[in-house]
Order: C-alpha cells, then sequence, then structure tokens
C-alpha cells in the first residue's frame, strides 16, 4: 500500500513539473504544440469505455473527437486556469468535456436534416462513414459524457456543480441549441447586424465564454476575474464567428478542412455579406483588442490568452 | 425585505404540509395521481425558458415533455427518496431531470434514421410535427437541460455532482446510448436471451435503475439502501421490458398511445418470441417479485414502490 501511495505520489510529481514550465515561459509555438497534446492524451483516455459500448460506437465516437482540431476552447479553459494561477493538471478534465460538447454539436449540425456537411476536420463527416441513426447517438453519448467527466473529475463538488451549470446552459436551448435552431430558421435579412451577432453569440458564442469561465471556476478565480474572463471570450467569439465567415468566402478548402462557400449557397446573412470584407477585417481586429483589454487584470499569466486571440484573428483554417 | 422573506417561509410550508400526507397515507390511485401532478407542474416550469430559446424550440420541448406519459421514471425517484425518509420537495429536481434524459431519448429514437415512429404518447412525434432538424435539438435541448437542473437545483455539491455523475454513466455510451446502438444493430437470434438481456439492461433498465439511485441520493441514503434501491431497479427494468414486447404483440395501439406490432415486422428479438407469452408473463412476475423482495430492508416506506411495480407488471399502456 505504501508504494503503491508513492508511486501515485510520483506519478503526480511528474506531471506538475512537466506542466510547470507552461506557467512561466513565454507562450510559443512549442507551448500550443504541448497544449494540444496534453489535451488529445486526455481525449484519448476519456473516449475508452467498457463492455457496454458496442465497438462500432466506441470507433465513431473516437473517429470524430480525435480527428485533428484546433483545440481552441479546451485551450481556453487551460489557459484561463494558468491566468488565474490554477494547474492545468486539475483544468483537463474540463478542457475535455467543453471539447466535447463542442464535437458533439459538430457532429449533429453536419447531418442531413441540419446543414448536411460532407467533410469536417479534413474528413468525411461522422454519418458519411457511419451512418446517420450512429451519428446522432454518436452526439449524444458525447454531451452525456462531458457532464459525466465533469462531476466525476472536478473537485471540490462546489466546483463541479458550477462547472455542469455553466456547461448545460451554454450547450441548452437558450445559447448553443437555441443559436443553432435559429440559424436553421434563416430569415436574417442582409441589414439585420443585431439578428446575426445574436445567432453567433449563442451558437459559438456561449460555449467560448464557458470554456474561460470553466477554466476560471477551476482555478478558484474571484468574481472579478470570472467576469473579466467572459467578457473577454465574448469578444473573442465574435471575433472567431467573424473570420470564420471570411474563411469562408477566401480561404482553401484543403485548410480549413470543411466545405466552403456554403454560408453564401445557401442564403444565410455573414459578416463580409452585410459589412463587407475589410471592414469586417477591421471589426475582428477592433474584438480582439477589445478582448485583450479585459486580460489587464491578469499581468503577465494572461499573456498567452492574449496570443490566442491573435491567432484567432490571424487564423487560415 | 421582511414581508418577502415571510412570504417564502410561508410559501414553502405550504409545500411541505401538501406533501407531507404523501408520507403517510397507503398509496392508492390519488396519490398516483398527486404524484403526477406534482411532476407535470414541475416540469411545465422547468421547460420554461428566456429569450435566448426561438418560440417554436420551445414549443417543441414542452410539446414532448408535458405530453401525457406514465411519469414512471420520476415517479420511481419520488417514491426511492420517500423510501429513505427524504422529502419529495428534494427530489422534484432529479425526478424533472430524469424525464428529461428519458424524453430526449424517446425524441431521438422515434427519428426517420432509427425507429422511424410516427406516434408516441398518443400523438404524432415530434419530427412529424415540428421537422427533423427540430426534433434532433429538442433531444439536444432535453438532454443539456436535465445537467442543469441538477447542477443548480439539488443541494448540497457533493449530491448533485454524484447525481450528475450517475445520470451522465446512465444516459451515455455504456448504458441507454449504447443499448440503442446494439439495438439497432440487430443480429440477436431468436434463443440468445443473454444478448437480449443485455440489450434491455442497457436500453431500458439502466435508467430505470438511476432513478431509483438519484432518488436514494438526495434523501441520503445510506450503501446498503442504495444498493437494494440499485437491485429494485435492476429487476423491475427487465420486468418493464418484458410488459413492453407483450403489449407489442397483445396490447391496444389506442391504449398504448405507440406504433404496435413493429418489433416483429422488423425482425427484432423480443421475450415472447424467444420464451412465449405465458412464460413471458411469469418472468415477469417472478422479476416483480425479486424486486419487491430488495425493498424489506425500507419498511412500510417502501409500500408505493411494491405498488409500483406491481403496476408495471400489469400495466395496459
Amino acid at each position: 500500500m505504501e508504494g503503491c501511495k508513492s508511486r501515485l505520489v510520483s506519478s503526480s510529481d511528474l506531471k506538475k513539473k512537466s506542466l510547470a514550465t507552461l506557467h512561466t515561459a513565454e507562450p510559443s509555438i512549442d507551448d500550443a504544440d504541448r497544449l494540444a497534446s496534453l489535451i488529445d492524451t486526455a481525449l484519448e483516455r476519456y473516449s475508452r469505455f467498457d463492455d457496454g459500448c458496442p465497438s462500432e460506437l466506441g470507433e465513431a465516437i473516437r473517429y470524430v473527437l480525435l480527428a485533428p482540431g484546433k483545440r481552441l476552447r479546451p485551450r481556453l479553459v487551460l489557459l484561463a486556469s494558468q491566468a488565474c494561477g490554477g494547474m492545468m493538471a486539475d483544468a483537463l478534465s474540463a478542457a475535455c468535456a467543453v471539447e466535447m460538447v463542442h464535437t458533439y454539436s459538430l457532429v449533429h449540425d453536419d447531418l442531413p436534416a441540419m446543414d448536411d456537411d460532407d467533410l469536417r476536420r479534413g474528413r468525411p463527416t461522422c454519418h458519411k462513414v457511419f451512418g446517420e441513426a450512429v451519428a446522432i447517438l454518436v452526439g449524444d453519448a458525447l454531451l452525456a459524457r462531458a457532464f459525466e467527466i465533469v462531476a466525476t473529475d472536478i473537485k471540490p463538488a462546489n466546483y463541479a456543480t458550477r462547472c455542469c451549470a455553466v456547461l448545460g446552459q451554454a450547450a441548452g436551448a437558450t445559447a448553443l441549441v437555441g443559436g443553432q435552431a435559429s440559424d436553421l430558421a434563416g430569415g436574417v435579412t442582409s441589414d439585420d447586424l443585431p439578428a446575426l451577432e445574436s445567432i453567433h453569440r449563442r451558437k459559438t458564442g456561449a460555449l467560448i465564454s464557458a470554456s474561460l469561465e470553466l477554466g476560471g471556476i477551476v482555478a478558484g478565480a474571484t468574481a472579478k476575474q470570472l467576469d473579466a474572463l467572459k467578457a473577454y471570450g465574448q469578444h473573442l467569439g465574435l471575433a472567431f464567428q467573424i473570420t470564420d465567415d471570411l474563411l469562408d468566402v477566401s480561404g482553401s478548402q484543403a485548410t480549413v478542412g470543411k466545405r466552403l462557400a456554403k454560408d453564401a449557397s445557401c442564403g444565410k446573412a455573414t459578416y463580409p455579406q452585410l459589412l463587407g470584407i475589410e471592414p469586417s477585417r477591421r471589426r475582428a481586429t477592433e474584438l480582439v483588442e477589445l478582448a485583450c483589454s479585459e486580460l489587464v487584470i491578469f499581468g503577465a499569466a494572461a499573456k498567452p490568452l492574449a496570443n490566442l486571440a491573435t491567432f484567432v484573428r490571424d487564423r487560415t483554417r
């Protein structure tokens, strides 16, 4: 028993040691890669199921979850936690849960009855490979798994319940699902910027903002820190959507990894359409600056979050 | 402020008073009706959303959630809590969450890509009324809402996290979703009772057993009480499925409120097919007796649970 305990302590110390560098150095490409690797390893672990899960379902879950993604939302969780002085190891389960909720929404949004997409993260979409029924179930399983992980692995319990509540709200009828429903219903006219922004605040912004809030919660952030993180997330979420719309009209399908020019072809309103391409770029830059201005209270600990905002504005995929 | 506080206290006392009778009297039809009314009122309250939820989505959520159902699972939550000496008012949010998970699973299972059903709870299915995209989103929103409710309204926090974990596991890839995936994949031969039972344990039994566990958790049940409740739930879950199969071959569609004889028509294995009709009835009776034998440790407080098991065996819908 004593030996077992020592091994556990050593393993934990090792993890802390390997993570410690992330708290000190200036961010670099290297850090982004290391973050992604940390997240991917944890996602791999969380997507193993025991016997009750039929093998094809498990394979389909891993197909969508472990596909090469930007991991923007889980990175935001980890970096928000870091900005508040938390340990990244303590934020990993929240990071994976957010990525699961995001991935479930992509799988369901891609279905023939919804956006009917064939390509996602550079691969055929889930329903193209496994069929519609399995794709629906993959999304359902990912959503349930996200909450199970948060409830099981985040300590103490009051942090876990706050995370579940934030995640449930962000994934639900007034946010992610509501935004997708409004988007599908269409009807945003070419001069109705508030209506377009309302859709994106719910469909994209809410989960991005929730990612930052979860990172703050698990790090024991103060109310003032949480407010700053959420405000950063709201600006960043809109900036992200504008660059998404810009990539939709001017990006490369091979780089972006999904079908492009689809919004214009199905009559959906977009930022470039409403504002023009250059004004959209300027708006994204303004939003990134607004986002970064919220980070001042964190000092140098939030430098990686500031860098991530610039990455969101300049991204090519 | 003082006046406001008094009103709150009075309202709470009133609720306790109206619930108190449920703890004392022998169960009767009246109690079943009162339970259902308690549950329906809470479901109605929990299915109101603020502005972010598009009106059609909200309407569709209420269409499926407030349709006349047996409310078996939420009743199990309330009665399990009562058996452990808990107050029903403290178990209502868990009861509603379980009904939301159950209703989400019905909405998704009924989709054309899954079981392709037109009738549910005596009404046209969600996708027949609102279209497939909305039906998928209704299920997603209900699942997220269930966890939000548990995380927000169950106190203390460690009860809430345990409930979220149990619900997440029961709704996930190794249980409800996994059972549906196995069911859709078919391949249960006419002599493979273990394979059939494995599907039903996951697809139906897991959420029934979780309902009892949730009721126990919110009432502060001991480990021994939780084990007994789960064992009762496992036996009851199988008995429920056998009677479901029996109703599928011999029930009235108008009473049951969904399409019948469908399992045989699409080649799915059923209990009557594997065991015969009379042996299936005997097996259901045995399972109900086994379920009730688990209730002995609760004494008279579990009488309503015993009655509910008999209702499950004798039900006509």
